[in-house]
């Protein structure tokens, strides 16, 4: 049996990747081996960690290998199993993404979990992305009742999910967003949104005092730049800062500096932490406890923006660095 | 009574300040009140973070009335009292510093705690600076045993503390300092010295891996600077950061970029905390006495730089800057 999947033969150091760095490739799966389940994959999540996995350095997790499929999370459904645990059928979620056909060992799939939705939200508002929002705010940031949440790319996967969870402990919670449909969409939710594109930290700071003018307890930041300086301008003494990533920077050609302010970490005795969310995957099954039923009841809402078809999984990617996406980017075979 | 004090007259809002910006005044004292003690000043503290009660900006502490004596940590001896708490020839801390009498309410006036170490060591090493260095290490970056530890500024009154403490638990310590008699300081006390003038962020995060290869558990951050940026590359997964001051920018005239690295919180899982010392004082009998008996025995060293002369105090506030003090940076009267 063939299946397709995408490599790449070099690491780009920095800048972003050029479409063509990606190589669709069509090969032969080998025999099934004993203990290993073949899956068709019926969704695939694209991600901006994976920038890091193509840089060829080992940061917090493995660079791809060269020349060999790319990984990434995927959604879909067994053909063929020689493991037991699993049948012809059933639906899975794994790290074989960027391909159309997964063969792995038993072991690296997870049964969709049953709570009542469809399957590709385990990729998103359900799945890392989520998961995601929920760490940063719970464990990382110590969220408090009636805090006041700022969250920048809150248009995106994670921020969506993280301005309902914050706006659901009654604070205020203001969303930094770069298009007028996520502005709307936030607006939609009670979240007051604010516009970053082209502005300078003084605008954005006087753009976000206006929005929240007793100042913020939680930040939550996904971007860099321009707007982690702005945040750190508008902390309320004992602020917590989580940071899950910094996509402003990830194709950087050369350094850009930070935010010239870190001094308002000492004027505001304020808590900076990053986090890795693999590292808090204990905490996986008490996040779909508590989020699985409000996206099932519809309390939670989340958008998806939907690319079709595998050879377009690269444009997918590199979508997500022009801020394309409205909630969870996803390819969907 | 005649008694003589510094005052500011203006604000200055960037830049090292003039000297011609303090002037030295005679008035007369008034009678002394009911509940007021008069105290004969003989040790003045000047410290870092007076720059900022200079910028006319209520950061984490008021700033500095205009035209009125200035404030600061001073050690004296009652002259006078109606306070019954207090008797002539008591020797107190305060804050009435700037000038050579000082005339408070009781309620203002520590009896030195009984230590037997000299008068000023309680502006010093058992004193703000001492506390600073403590707190931040324990309090703030959780300090564990084996730690390996960098401080900056570490020939300071508060590095010089923070690096013994630090070599106590039995973890490599880095102090980085500015001139060659700190570094030999640190040298003899078992630290690894190295020096951050004239080099860029890529030779000193070379420099701070050959001290230490494994890289550092915790950063204790006074500068900012070219030594944030070296050393969030020499962190260790889960390393702390505690955040006392950013002494490299309180006099920057223009606003200077941050590191352009903030990305390694992430991708080292970092914690960075600001604090304010006075914010922790309930801990400083705790300091007292855990550290008073080390620094009586011998045990944990400090250096004085003394400058003679109520005359000369803001000299010595603006050696600061120039990292002219080994140690402790004191106004002897």
């Amino acid at each position: 049996m063939k299946y397709r999947y995408f490599s790449i033969g070099e690491y780009p150091q920095s800048g972003t990747p050029e479409r063509g760095l990606f190589t669709l490739n069509e090969a032969d799966l080998p025999e099934l081996d004993n203990g290993q389940v073949r899956v068709r994959n019926t969704w695939l999540s694209v991600d901006p960690y994976m920038r890091g996995r193509m840089s060829g350095v080992a940061t917090y997790i493995d660079p791809f290998a060269l020349d060999a499929p790319l990984e990434g999370a995927a959604v879909g459904e067994v053909i063929a199993s020689r493991d037991e645990r699993f049948q012809e059928g059933d639906r899975v979620v794994h790290m074989g993404g960027w391909r159309d056909i997964a063969q792995l060992p038993g072991d690296a799939l997870q049964p969709l979990p049953d709570i009542d939705v469809p399957p590709q939200a385990f990729l998103g508002v359900l799945g890392m992305p989520g998961m995601t929002a929920w760490t940063g705010l719970n464990v990382i940031a110590s969220m408090n009742d009636g805090d006041n949440v700022l969250v920048s790319a809150a248009g995106g996967a994670v921020g969506s999910l993280a301005v309902q969870l914050a706006k659901a402990k009654g604070g205020t919670v203001v969303g930094i967003a770069g298009t007028q449909a996520k502005r709307d969409w936030l607006e939609a939710r009670g979240v007051v949104a604010v516009d970053y594109r082209d502005k300078d930290a003084a605008t954005l700071t006087a753009d976000l005092q206006a929005a929240c003018p007793e100042g913020f307890d939680v930040y939550y930041e996904n971007v860099g730049g321009v707007c982690l300086e702005a945040a750190l301008n508008t902390l309320r003494v004992g602020a917590r800062i989580a940071v899950c990533g910094m996509i402003a920077h990830y194709n950087d050609e050369t350094p850009v500096p930070g935010p010239s302010n870190l001094a308002m970490m000492v004027i505001r005795r304020a808590r900076m932490q990053g986090f890795i969310v693999f590292e808090h995957w204990e905490r996986y099954p008490h996040f779909l406890e508590e989020v699985g039923p409000l996206v099932s009841a519809g309390r939670i809402d989340y958008e998806e923006t939907i690319v079709e078809g595998l050879e377009n999984t690269p444009d997918a990617f590199l979508d997500l660095f022009q801020g394309a996406n409205q909630g969870k980017m996803l390819v969907r075979l």
